[in-house]
């Protein structure tokens, strides 16, 4: 492969240093370069580098990272940084439609540098400006340069303090007040506070606030979003009316500003009501052309369905860093050894395989997944700006619905337990801050409840297939949709009858046969689960409660078994494909085997209860497989890595730079700590402030 | 039950406070108050209340909490606390011995304020005094005082930058010099420094230094431990040849100061060197009464036995606040209902029961097994002291260090699992530090790595047992151990016969089934692990590599399987004693049984496939009794998180507070935050200060 330049000379994908990683680089199977070409195309390779490269030359974006800083030196800088992105203008905002895979790894790069930044950014940009775009009518497009100049800053404002999950239970009220054509936001006590809400805690200078619409009379017409301005942009001092402040400490992403707002009658123009759902007349009629008020609130919250993609690719991005971190510790440290003289590197040890293959395999295929996704995505967005009311259309929304409900909590507790294998696989160093898996992990942390509690998104993967199934009923309509993700349903009672087939290890070291096993487990569950329901339904309980029932031990296991059956599904074709270079089949390949069967042993008692798996030598064969796929992924592991790791300035990790030289860049990060060898400035508290003992011992 | 009261007058169990979780309290089964004495005694009670009442008067121990301090402010706090608590002298050094539940109630008490505090505190008085005590001599006495007087200040040095698993490897080397009958205690490289030393950082004035000792004519004699002073007491400034520093910033326990040291040519006197295992005379002979290197080894490293059991208390004691604080929220929030008006508490739903109570089962079974397992430490200590050479004390050492092996990866691994699950089921509200999840989180990680990696921990505990199955070999010894916790495997051939009998979801509510099945379990482990063992060795393979190759599927999940039977026995046999007061017995049952269950539960896979369980039945009956012992148990989870959690002052948590006046508690401590309605000191680059877009766009 000729070496890919930019207009610079240098090269797109330079070699990495020379150092001890080399001699695992040189056991790899297949040429790294080529499969960043083929994983991401030359488009994406220059244009992320341009943006690396950018940061790394820029003085304001040194580190140290955000978790050593004070949380308020670190909003300031991380407001100085999302400022400097603006100036940079990676990818001009009028640009982003057309150029998906642009904006894929514009997200890609600003999260792997800091996902403070990345998120302050795309909250303000992306979720305040398409809120406003796509809630809203011509009289708000007024706003979008104002956004896309940074004259104001934006916010979205759904959740309370008392109510997050269940949105409907909100609170805020929002009473039209014909005489003067204005709204009175208005927040009856502080359980109703805004809460949570990024960007509000100290920049934000408008919101879209979401409140229960009244009309004179007394009418509630449901949810609706408004716009409403918080601060003063000249000032940054809250407007009349509003108290707006900062929730405090989190447990990570403590760069980006997360606030409350409580409104005191604040009144705002009726102009500012993000009308497209629902209007109000200067009389004070309500008028909205959609009918009913389940429909009208879907479509005021669709545009949370995208928060739940991206969060797919934030989930997938932190995973990345920390196995990359943590297969280079592992490929230079050594402990232990055939003989009291010679060590080995940890990562010779089936063990230390077995704990990280997976998740590098599990980076790849979600990669994969989400990259698909968002294209997806892409095709619903254009059907919505185009006003598709087609059914096909519909049921694309219902399909996308189901797979980032299921998506977001399948990538998010993937990357938040792979984080945590990579932290205690990296042992003490591991522990370390400036090693970062800490801030990955605790990044990556809210991924799990944001945009929708993950256990509470499941419900709407399940009850779509459980609908699906019974639409079907009797001699119904063939099941199909438009992404396919569901059409093996149609099969669903020859599926049932199928039985495991591999006696060896050896046939299952191809995705296919864990493919076939995870469309006998969807169904299975999807039985189980539609028995289920129905038993719980004759007993005579409500369907609340019911459904409630049937959590658990059914519909949570049927959501995630689908979603993984089609990530695994998705990468097994990708892997397959003609088109993937002869060089990487084989490692593409042994990735889909490894993700798939890993995955699947999750769910190996299923496969025995239902009799898909019988005797002991399925369970046998399953583990054989996993084992002999890390063996054979072990030596290509860092130079998988090598495809996937940014930068190591952008990495920010000593124990996973490049290079391999562990212990150097280590000590050299201990000691720029700050006062590292000093004296502690208490030490005459020691020294000379003795303790009486026991002078202070209490009555026992 | 009459009242118990302190010598003020005061009740040792005060009633909670009034508020929202009265209702959830007066639905509880039994009498908490009952279950406090029962589970803790009247002296624990008392003993804890006073600890309590003297950390929550003194305004030294006023929070906020560690992760909102910075890391030099946090070290300084704790050392002033740390301090403070010899004015206290809660329990006087010379009167732990002889009660050992008062030491576990100090140590329960410190950790559950702060482990940064409890963990400084011990690592000095315990492991550093200890060490010396135990692996010292008649002349390293006089040292004592001066550690309870806080004269020096101590730590335990043996892990290096390159080796912590592997402390055969460790590379600090001292050189006796007879001619000044000094030793010269030297680090080579920076690789040899000594590295994640508690206490070094910043406090310590002397460490136990592990060192390869050498004499004249350069005969290595292994490690051993010298005392060596690294600061001078009198101004903490660091000796001539010491290069001593904290190693930065951690993910959690921050406000232990730990630190690194590299020693140049360090000279410290013969008699510094602690010789119970084995000496150097004036003239550079070693001397020794234990003769080979693999025994002198295995006793100078006795003293980090208790630290595993430590670690055990350490995390159980993170669990029960962890519980404590997610199911007080979990009774007071409510999120979504029957009706869009009703919203009921989040505990009401199976789903949130399913993920927390297990867990709160957990703290009460691995609780008990601590107090048990430290119990055991404590006769294996007395026997220690008095130089028993008994082949029982002998037997009692390995089965404690089997047990405590994986006893350490047990318990860590679960309170780490079950915080992240409190963290997410509390869900925002549990992300925001000031709930404390997240410091618990943190503050817990550790413990899955010190002391020994948690996987490379486990290979001792199934050594142990595979040694028992090859001692007993055909018609061999029968297979029995001083606590009797591996006397049913003299029974293996039986227990593998055995099938799962339970025809009804009501048959598993007692733990006596799983315990059963748990047996079967851990035979069926040991032979599929002893036979894989012996078929890799058969094949050629060298015993490191063999051994390395039964880890992943057989020895792991043995030692893992062998000490949930052990916990579950022990909770088992607990909970059905006759003393255990009638009116809570039912409660205790339900605790041992949902244990029990759900942790075999993730055993359903093996379960199936060596033939116990077969049939759809059997698994489903698994599940059914899991979900209805929650059902059972959810009236009675405040009742048992009152028994185990701290005070209010204590637990410091907002939401998690025994009122139960949620948003109030919240609400106030988000406003008591620092600057939280202030402007951002940085506004005037956001309002005055514009950015040009695209003024550095790079080409792309």
């Amino acid at each position: 492969m000729a070496p890919l330049r930019e207009s610079s000379g240098d090269p797109v994908l330079p070699d990495p240093p020379q150092g001890p990683l080399h001699v695992a680089r040189a056991r790899a199977s297949f040429p790294w370069k080529e499969l960043a070409l083929f994983w991401e195309g030359e488009d994406t390779l220059r244009f992320k580098k341009a943006i690396f490269s950018a940061l790394e030359n820029d003085p304001l974006f040194a580190h140290p990272r955000g978790s050593r800083l004070s949380v308020e030196k670190y909003q300031e800088l991380n407001f100085l940084r999302c400022k400097r992105v603006f100036e940079y203008d990676f990818l001009p905002v009028g640009d982003m439609l057309d150029s998906l895979p642009r904006v894929l790894a514009l997200i890609e790069c600003l999260g792997m540098y800091d996902w403070s930044l990345a998120v302050k950014f795309f909250l303000h940009v992306l979720t305040f400006g398409s809120a406003i775009y796509s809630s809203g009518s011509e009289r708000h497009l007024k706003y979008l340069p104002k956004i896309f100049s940074l004259e104001i800053f934006g916010c979205f404002a759904l959740t309370e303090v008392s109510h997050g999950s269940n949105t409907k239970g909100i609170r805020t009220t929002a009473h039209y007040d014909p005489s003067t054509q204005e709204f009175i936001i208005h927040s009856p006590d502080f359980e109703a506070a805004k809460f949570w809400v990024g960007n509000m805690g100290k920049t934000a200078t408008h919101a879209v606030v979401f409140a229960q619409l009244y009309t004179p009379g007394g009418q509630c017409h449901g949810l609706h979003p408004f716009l409403v301005q918080i601060r003063d942009p000249k000032t940054l001092l809250p407007m009349p009316g509003v108290m707006v402040g900062d929730i405090g400490k989190k447990l990570g992403q403590n760069g980006l500003d997360n606030g409350f707002a409580m409104f005191h009658k604040v009144r705002i123009p009726r102009q500012d009501l993000l009308n497209r759902s629902g209007d109000v007349t200067p009389e004070g009629a309500y008028v909205t052309h959609v009918k009913d008020v389940g429909q009208r609130f879907s479509e005021s919250l669709g545009s949370l369905s995208s928060g739940r993609v991206a969060i797919v690719g934030t989930s997938v991005v932190n995973l990345k860093l920390a196995v990359s971190i943590a297969l280079r510790f592992s490929a230079t440290r050594r402990q232990f050894g055939p003989t009291d003289k010679e060590e080995v590197p940890v990562l010779q040890y089936p063990m230390q395989q077995w704990r990280l293959l997976p998740y590098l395999a599990a980076a790849y295929a979600l990669d994969h997944f989400f990259k698909s996704l968002f294209l997806d995505l892409g095709e619903l967005q254009q059907g919505l700006l185009g006003k598709d009311r087609s059914v096909r259309q519909a049921e694309l929304g219902r399909e996308i619905h189901a797979l980032s409900s299921a998506g977001k909590p399948l990538a998010s507790w993937t990357a938040q337990r792979g984080i945590q294998e990579c932290r205690e696989a990296c042992g003490g160093h591991g522990y370390l801050a400036m090693n970062r898996l800490g801030d990955l992990r605790d990044d990556n942390d809210p991924n799990c409840t944001y945009e929708g509690d993950n256990n509470v998104l499941l419900q709407q993967t399940s009850r779509y297939l459980l609908g699906l199934l019974a639409r079907r009923g009797p001699g119904g309509a063939r099941i199909e949709s438009p992404l396919k993700t569901v059409d093996f349903l149609d099969g669903y009672a020859d599926i049932l009858g199928r039985r495991f087939e591999g006696s060896s290890p050896e046939d299952l070291l191809d995705s296919s046969v864990p493919l076939a096993a995870y469309e006998w487990l969807v169904c299975y569950l999807l039985r189980e689960s539609h028995q289920k329901l129905s038993r719980e339904k004759r007993s005579g309980k409500s369907d609340f409660e019911a459904i409630n029932d049937c959590q658990v031990y059914h519909c949570r296991p049927l959501a995630l078994a689908f979603l993984e059956l089609t990530v695994v599904r998705r990468f097994h074709e990708h892997t397959h494909q003609p088109r993937v270079p002869p060089p990487l089949r084989a490692v593409l390949r042994r990735l889909s085997a490894l993700y798939a069967l890993w995955s699947l042993s999750q769910h190996t008692a299923l496969l025995y209860r239902g009799g898909y798996f019988s005797g002991e030598h399925a369970g046998k064969v399953l583990e054989s497989a996993i084992l002999a796929l890390c063996a054979q992924l072990k030596d290509d592991a860092v130079a998988l890595v090598d495809v996937i790791a940014p930068p190591d300035f952008i990495l920010d990790s000593p124990i996973g730079r490049a290079d391999g030289e562990l212990y150097k860049n280590l000590w050299t990060a201990v000691l720029q700590e700050n006062k590292v060898l000093e004296r502690a400035s208490w030490w005459a508290e020691f020294a000379v402030n003795k303790p009486v003992i026991g002078s202070l011992k209490p009555k026992l």
